[in-house]
C-alpha cells in the first residue's frame, strides 16, 4: 500500500560507531515477529528528545522526561511495540520503571541512564515480564550492523520499515548519520509525530544537540499528518555518540553545526515522507506548499486545514477534480481577515483557483489528470505576505477505515 | 443508513401560518429529482439568520448578510440543491443576485427583499437560467402544506428529508413550529452546521428574534459534528411570521420570549440530532457530553476532539472497545494544564477510565457491550469546574469513505 516507498535495503544501513542494537520477539504485539528492540550506546553519548504535546502521554514518555532532565548520560533505549502504556496511571508508570531497571541492570548501569518507549494500543497495561523474558535474547543479539532488523522491530501498522542513512564530512572527516522511524495513524503535526531515532558518530556538546532537536523536528516529522490526530507516545530522539573524529561542535553558530543539521535534516525528512507514504491506508503521497502567508503560523494553519480534511482526503483518494473542497478547508483554516480574492491555488501545474475564484483556464479533464498521479504537490499562495510551509499527507482510503476498525483484531 | 431516523409523516408537519412553499425540477443536481425550494412569507414576517465562519463564504451567504443587515423586510427565500455557488467570484455574486431578481419580480418586492442559499458542489458556476427555466413551476406549487416536499427538495447526500413540527401555546394562544434542514458531510460545529429553516407564527420584535436565531444555534445546530468540515455555505434562517393571535414578544426578557425558545429548541435539537443520525456512511448516533470542565469552551474543544477524531469513530463503528483512542482524542484537545488524574470516562453505563487510569472495574466485553448499540453517549468528566457541553456525532464507516470519494458521480 505505500506510495513509492521500497523497504530499506540493509547494505545501505551505515552503521553509527558507538550504537549497538539489538531485537527479540517479546509476543507482546504478535506471535511470531519481533517486537522489542533496544539500543546500546557508547559511554559519552550524548542524547537528546522531543516528546507528544498530548496531555495523556504515555508513561514511557514521562519517564523519558524525567530522565532526559536528571542526567546527561543516556546509555541505552528499549521500545517495545504493540503496547502503547497510556491511560495506564501509576502501574504503567512502574512498568516503565521497571523495563528500565532491567535494562539497566544487564548494562550495569543506574535505570535513569535508560529510555523507554512504547507503541500500540492504549489503555491495556503493558506486560512487562514478557520484556523481561525476552530480554536476554535482545541483548545477544546486539550489534552495529541491525538498523534494519531494529526499524521492523518498531512497526505496528506500518507495512514498510522505515530506516535511512546518509553520510558526510564535517571538517575533513567523514560522519555517519542513521535513522529508523515507525508512523502510520495517530499521526498530526504537532511534536514529532511517531516513533523516531536517528543516531550520529559525530560529536557534538549537549546545548547545541538540544537545539538541533528542535529545529530537525520542526522541518521534518512537524511536517507530516495522516490523521490529524497526535498520538499519546510520540518521541523523537537524537544520539550522538561522538565516536568519529570530527571536532566537537561546541555551539549553533559554527558551520560544523549546519553541515551536521543538513545531513540529519536529510535523513529525518526522508523517514518523515516515508511515513506519510505509508499512512494508512494511503494510496497517494501528497505535498501541501503554502506561500504568500503574513506568518509562518498561519501558513501552518492552512496547510493543516487542507491536510486534515477528510473530503479533500477522499477526493484526493478517488482523483475526482472535487476541488472546492481545497477552498473549504482555506476557509476553515481560521486566518482572521482572510481575503479571499488573492488566493491562487495549483494542483501540480495546473491553476485551478485564480484570485479566489475558478481559473478561467482550468478544465475539469486538467484537474482530473493532475489528481491521478501517486505523488502530488497542492500549492496554495495566500497572497498576504512572504511566510510558508510545506506538509507531507497522504490521501484517506477505504483501507484506512478498514485498518483502523480492525486495529486490534 | 440513517440511524433511528424515519422519514417525516406529512400528516404530523403542521403549516405555519404566512409561510408558503413551493418546489420544481431544476436538473441542477441530477435530472428527476426536485432540486429547487421557495418559501414566500407572509408581509411583516421578520427573518434572522446565522451564517457560516468559513473565510470562503459562498455568494449566497454574503448576499444574505447583505440582504438582512439593509432591510428588516424580507419576503421569501430560494434554495438550490446540487450547485454550492462557491469559489465562484464576482460571477457566483451576480448568479445570486440574479436570482433575487428573478424570484423578486414575481413576489413584487425588491430583489433585496429575497433570500438566496445553495448547497452542493463549489466552484462550479450556477447555472442561473435553469433556476429561471424552473421558477414557473416553483411558484405554481406553492402553498402552506408542503413542507414534507420542501425538505426533500434541498437534500444533497441526505439519505431521509428532515422536518419537525411541534405546537404550544404562548398567552393562552396557540403557536406552530416547523422546520426542515439538510446536512450530511462538511459538518462541524462552528456556527450553524448545514441549512436550515425554522418557521413560526409567532409574533416577535426584530431584536429578541437575533437574539433567539444564535441562542438557538449554539444549544443545537452549532452541536453537531460529522467529520469537523465546516460548510461554506451553512445558513440557519428563522422566520417569525407573526400571524398567530399571540402578543409580539418586545424583549428577551419576557416568559413568551423563553416558551417561544423552548419550542423552537425542541425542533431545532430534533433536526439537528437528525442531521447527525444522518451522517455521511452513519450506522451509529453519538452523543458526546463533557462535564467538570472549567470553561464551556473548555468542555466544546474535549467534546469536538472526541467527535472528530477518526480513529475514535472507526473504533465506533467496528464496536471495537478501543478506548484509548478517547483518552488520545481527550489530550490533544489543547487544554492547558489539564491533570489526567482526574479524568473519568463512561460509555453508557460503563466505567472505563477512572482517574485517568483504565477502571479495575472495566472488562473489555463490558466496553464491547456498551459499543454495540446503535445510540450511544460517551461521557467525559474532567474534574476541573462545573461547565459542560453535549455535542452530537456519528461513527466514521467505509461509506463516508464511498460517498465522498463518488460524491460527483
Amino acid at each position: 500500500m505505500a506510495v513509492n516507498l521500497a523497504p530499506p535495503n540493509p547494505a545501505n544501513l551505515l552503521p553509527v560507531r558507538g550504537v549497538e542494537l539489538g531485537v527479540a520477539q517479546a509476543g507482546i504485539r504478535k506471535q511470531g515477529r519481533t517486537d522489542l528492540m533496544l539500543m546500546r550506546f557508547a559511554p559519552g553519548s550524548r542524547v537528546a528528545g522531543v516528546f507528544t504535546q498530548n496531555s495523556f502521554a504515555a508513561a514511557p514518555v514521562q519517564i523519558c522526561r524525567q530522565h532526559l532532565a536528571a542526567t546527561e548520560s543516556i546509555r541505552g533505549l528499549i521500545v517495545n511495540a504493540g503496547n502503547a502504556n497510556c491511560g495506564t496511571g501509576e502501574a504503567g508508570l512502574a512498568a516503565a520503571n521497571r523495563t528500565c531497571a532491567l535494562v539497566a541492570a544487564r548494562m550495569q548501569c543506574a535505570p535513569g541512564n535508560v529510555l523507554p518507549f512504547s507503541t500500540g494500543v492504549i489503555l491495556e497495561n503493558l506486560p512487562v515480564e514478557r520484556i523481561a523474558a525476552a530480554l536476554p535474547a535482545c541483548f545477544a543479539s546486539l550489534s552495529e550492523g541491525a538498523w534494519g532488523a531494529a526499524a521492523e522491530a518498531i512497526m505496528t501498522t506500518d507495512t514498510v520499515a522505515k530506516a535511512v542513512s546518509r553520510s558526510s564530512t564535517i571538517g575533513g572527516q567523514q560522519i555517519v548519520v542513521t535513522g529508523i522511524a515507525k508512523g502510520v495513524g495517530m499521526l498530526q503535526p504537532n511534536m514529532a509525530t511517531m516513533l523516531a531515532f536517528i543516531a550520529t558518530d559525530a560529536v557534538i556538546a549537549a546545548a547545541p544537540l538540544q537545539t538541533l532537536v528542535k529545529e530537525v523536528a520542526d522541518e521534518s516529522f512537524n511536517r507530516v499528518t495522516v490523521d490529524g490526530d497526535t498520538s499519546t507516545n510520540d518521541s523523537f530522539v537524537l544520539i550522538a555518540t561522538g565516536q568519529s573524529r570530527a571536532s566537537e561542535i561546541a555551539s549553533v553558530k559554527e558551520v560544523a553545526y549546519l553541515q551536521l543539521r543538513a545531513t540529519i535534516m536529510e535523513v529525518a525528512i526522508a523517514l518523515a515522507q516515508s511515513i506519510a507514504r505509508d499512512g494508512e491506508g494511503a494510496t497517494k503521497f501528497i505535498t501541501v506548499e503554502v506561500g504568500g502567508a503574513a506568518t509562518a503560523d498561519e501558513a501552518a494553519r492552512v496547510a493543516k486545514a487542507i491536510a486534515h480534511s477528510p473530503l479533500v482526503k477522499t477526493a484526493f483518494f478517488a482523483s475526482d477534480p472535487n476541488l472546492g473542497r481545497l477552498i473549504m478547508a482555506i476557509g476553515n483554516a481560521g486566518v482572521v481577515g482572510l481575503d479571499t480574492s488573492r488566493i491562487n491555488i495549483h494542483i501540480g501545474s495546473i491553476k485551478v483557483l485564480d484570485r479566489g475564484g475558478r481559473a478561467v483556464t482550468y478544465t475539469e479533464e486538467q484537474g482530473a489528470l493532475a489528481m491521478k498521479p501517486a505523488e502530488i504537490t497542492i500549492r496554495v499562495d495566500l497572497g498576504r505576505g512572504n511566510a510558508n510551509t510545506r506538509v507531507w499527507t497522504c490521501d484517506f482510503s477505504y483501507d484506512y477505515v478498514k485498518i483502523n476498525a480492525e486495529y486490534r483484531t
